[in-house]
């Protein structure tokens, strides 16, 4: 080929290209594909949660024409529902869907970036995260760890759990053998409960033959699959976990190796399917609490009574106080958290609880 | 150029844009720009909703790495606050940000998807739209019209208004003039209050000059730059508009234009602004408040009574029963909105109200 040929030809390659919406170094398009995989804590199929990384995948492969794809391992396959930390920080996986308040081994300020007792519900926690410094503060914990965490996915307010006998008083919650996780169970157990770990496909013969008297787990968005309102006829309201947001993890390394508009899509579309997560919770709990009423119209649903919170929420506040004062991390955030919960439910309460009390038939 | 060198120079050519991940037709990268323009009801820099259009333009900027652009026109701009619902049929701007309420003189079943009295909260409408067969409703109505229709952003429960006096029984609203629009004031206009529609830039000399007694605008997100809390020392909460959502518009075949992946960044980023805003209008709520009640302590913060309530809802429904009797399609979306709200409710009281009312100090 001869030099003027090759230039000829050069200059029509660069021509197709412009005209094919390339322009050199403006157009973050660089013919690579991405193949990305995320690792989640739940098992394959599981509602709601699980739907929402697939969701999220198939906006990221959208957006991008097919540039980026993500695929998901769910627990079955990658055998370790809580090595999901470990699997991001690690770049084993690019990627995670999981909840930060199961990190507190690694890392105790993790898990305050979930829920917590007595905390905010989903619409003050995204006001917070995203207005009120949150998505700041979680940065600020998980960067040193190269892992980039965001929100993904509310549940809504979960329920406190199915008992088998009513709580009248602090004294019920003496002995009490109890399933519930973290943070609520530390409470509950200086109060004299018992808190235990079963594994989730153990726990309905356990709650059958009274290895444990309570167990709490969602709401009615997944709690109807377990079976437990056909031996535990109390579902009482929930404290302890108002407002939890899952989480979407990312390795810090991967996410810089992505073209700006990968990013940016990436960023949004956990957004979005974070959002529609708490929106599909909010239906599948409606229409789950109308079946479960509908067939199992004995079920009685309860709330603690205010003399058993007051002091439920008492032993809560100490741990707080003792918790802040072991870690300035610690502190900065609960005082975050307090403040931004203090203001903002005042606008709540003058707001949709207002109206909800008022004009609610 | 013989035809050997052609053969060769074309296949060049064509490794050259498949390593640059184009594979012809499965890569929807038509190399257009396209260069949209949006119309929206508010002024320029208008707080928070002229945000969400900003918000959603950028996303779709980089997300589409610049093929995609969004020019945001304001009022001041195109001269006609109202006339967005015209722009978009007509495909003068491929899209809008208003609210569906506005339209109810083109067609009547518009006004539903933004709220009614007595609706559903924010949360419960996002579960509704996105789960409940509340954008399919939607849809039917606007596909008359070559526009499609989406949630432009939520403002959470608005407030009553601001008041001179007091509302203590039904007689109080008799001849009140009141600056409210739309259904809510048909309702009051009902119980002999006189709804009066007053350009914004004069309500504060209105209210000042005793030529309305009330006015209601949105609540402490946007009201305290219009300044009403220094004239009229009454403030009650809302129960016309519990979940105001606005809406984003986009012309069908503009739209059908876009290759895929664009068709899909449009939408995600609608979705994604639309949720924003919503906390977004928490935090700034929240933020006003707090100023308003340490710099305005005399503020006296009322809801209507019971017994005024009572009317007030009576009325509505009959107001909603006549429109349901109108026509089918009204009926249609009347019964899904009732229907929905009655089950969602039922989860909302039982999780988040129940939280709010016995877990608050």
């Amino acid at each position: 080929m001869n030099k003027t040929l090759l230039v000829k030809m050069m200059l029509l390659v660069s021509l197709l290209l412009t005209s094919l919406g390339f322009s050199g170094s403006a157009y973050a398009n660089d013919g690579k594909k991405y193949r990305w995989r995320l690792a989640e804590t739940w098992g394959p199929n599981f509602p709601i949660f699980g739907e929402a990384s697939k969701n999220m995948a198939k906006m990221v492969k959208e957006m991008s024409n097919g540039r980026f794809t993500i695929r998901i391992d769910s627990a079955n396959k990658h055998k370790s529902a809580l090595g999901i930390f470990d699997f991001v920080k690690s770049g084993q996986y690019q990627m995670g869907h999981s909840a930060s308040y199961y990190w507190k081994g690694k890392d105790f300020n993790t898990q305050f970036f979930t829920t917590i007792p007595f905390g905010m519900i989903a619409s003050e926690r995204h006001a917070w995260f995203y207005y009120g410094g949150g998505m700041e503060l979680m940065k600020k914990v998980y960067d040193q760890y190269g892992i980039m965490s965001f929100p993904g996915g509310n549940t809504g307010n979960q329920m406190a759990g199915w008992f088998k006998k009513e709580i009248n008083s602090v004294e019920d919650l003496q002995g009490l053998k109890i399933r519930i996780p973290g943070f609520a169970g530390e409470v509950l157990a200086k109060l004299g409960a018992k808190p235990t770990n079963i594994p989730s496909g153990e726990l309905y013969t356990a709650l059958e033959r009274n290895t444990i008297d309570a167990v709490e787990w969602v709401g009615p968005s997944l709690d109807l699959r377990m079976g437990f309102h056909k031996i535990a006829p109390y579902y009482y309201t929930g404290w302890h976990e108002p407002g939890a947001e899952l989480q979407f993890m990312v390795n810090q390394k991967a996410y810089d190796s992505l073209p700006k508009d990968l990013q940016v899509i990436l960023t949004v579309a956990m957004k979005a399917a974070a959002y529609d997560m708490y929106a599909q919770s909010m239906h599948v709990s409606a229409e789950n609490l109308a079946s479960l009423k509908k067939e199992y119209p004995d079920i009685k649903i309860r709330s603690f009574p205010k003399s058993v919170m007051n002091v439920i929420k008492k032993t809560n506040d100490e741990l707080l106080t003792e918790f802040a004062n072991k870690d300035p991390m610690t502190a900065e955030i609960l005082q975050s958290l307090k403040d931004y919960k203090s203001q903002i439910r005042t606008w709540t309460d003058l707001s949709e609880r207002a109206y909800l009390d008022n004009f609610d038939e």
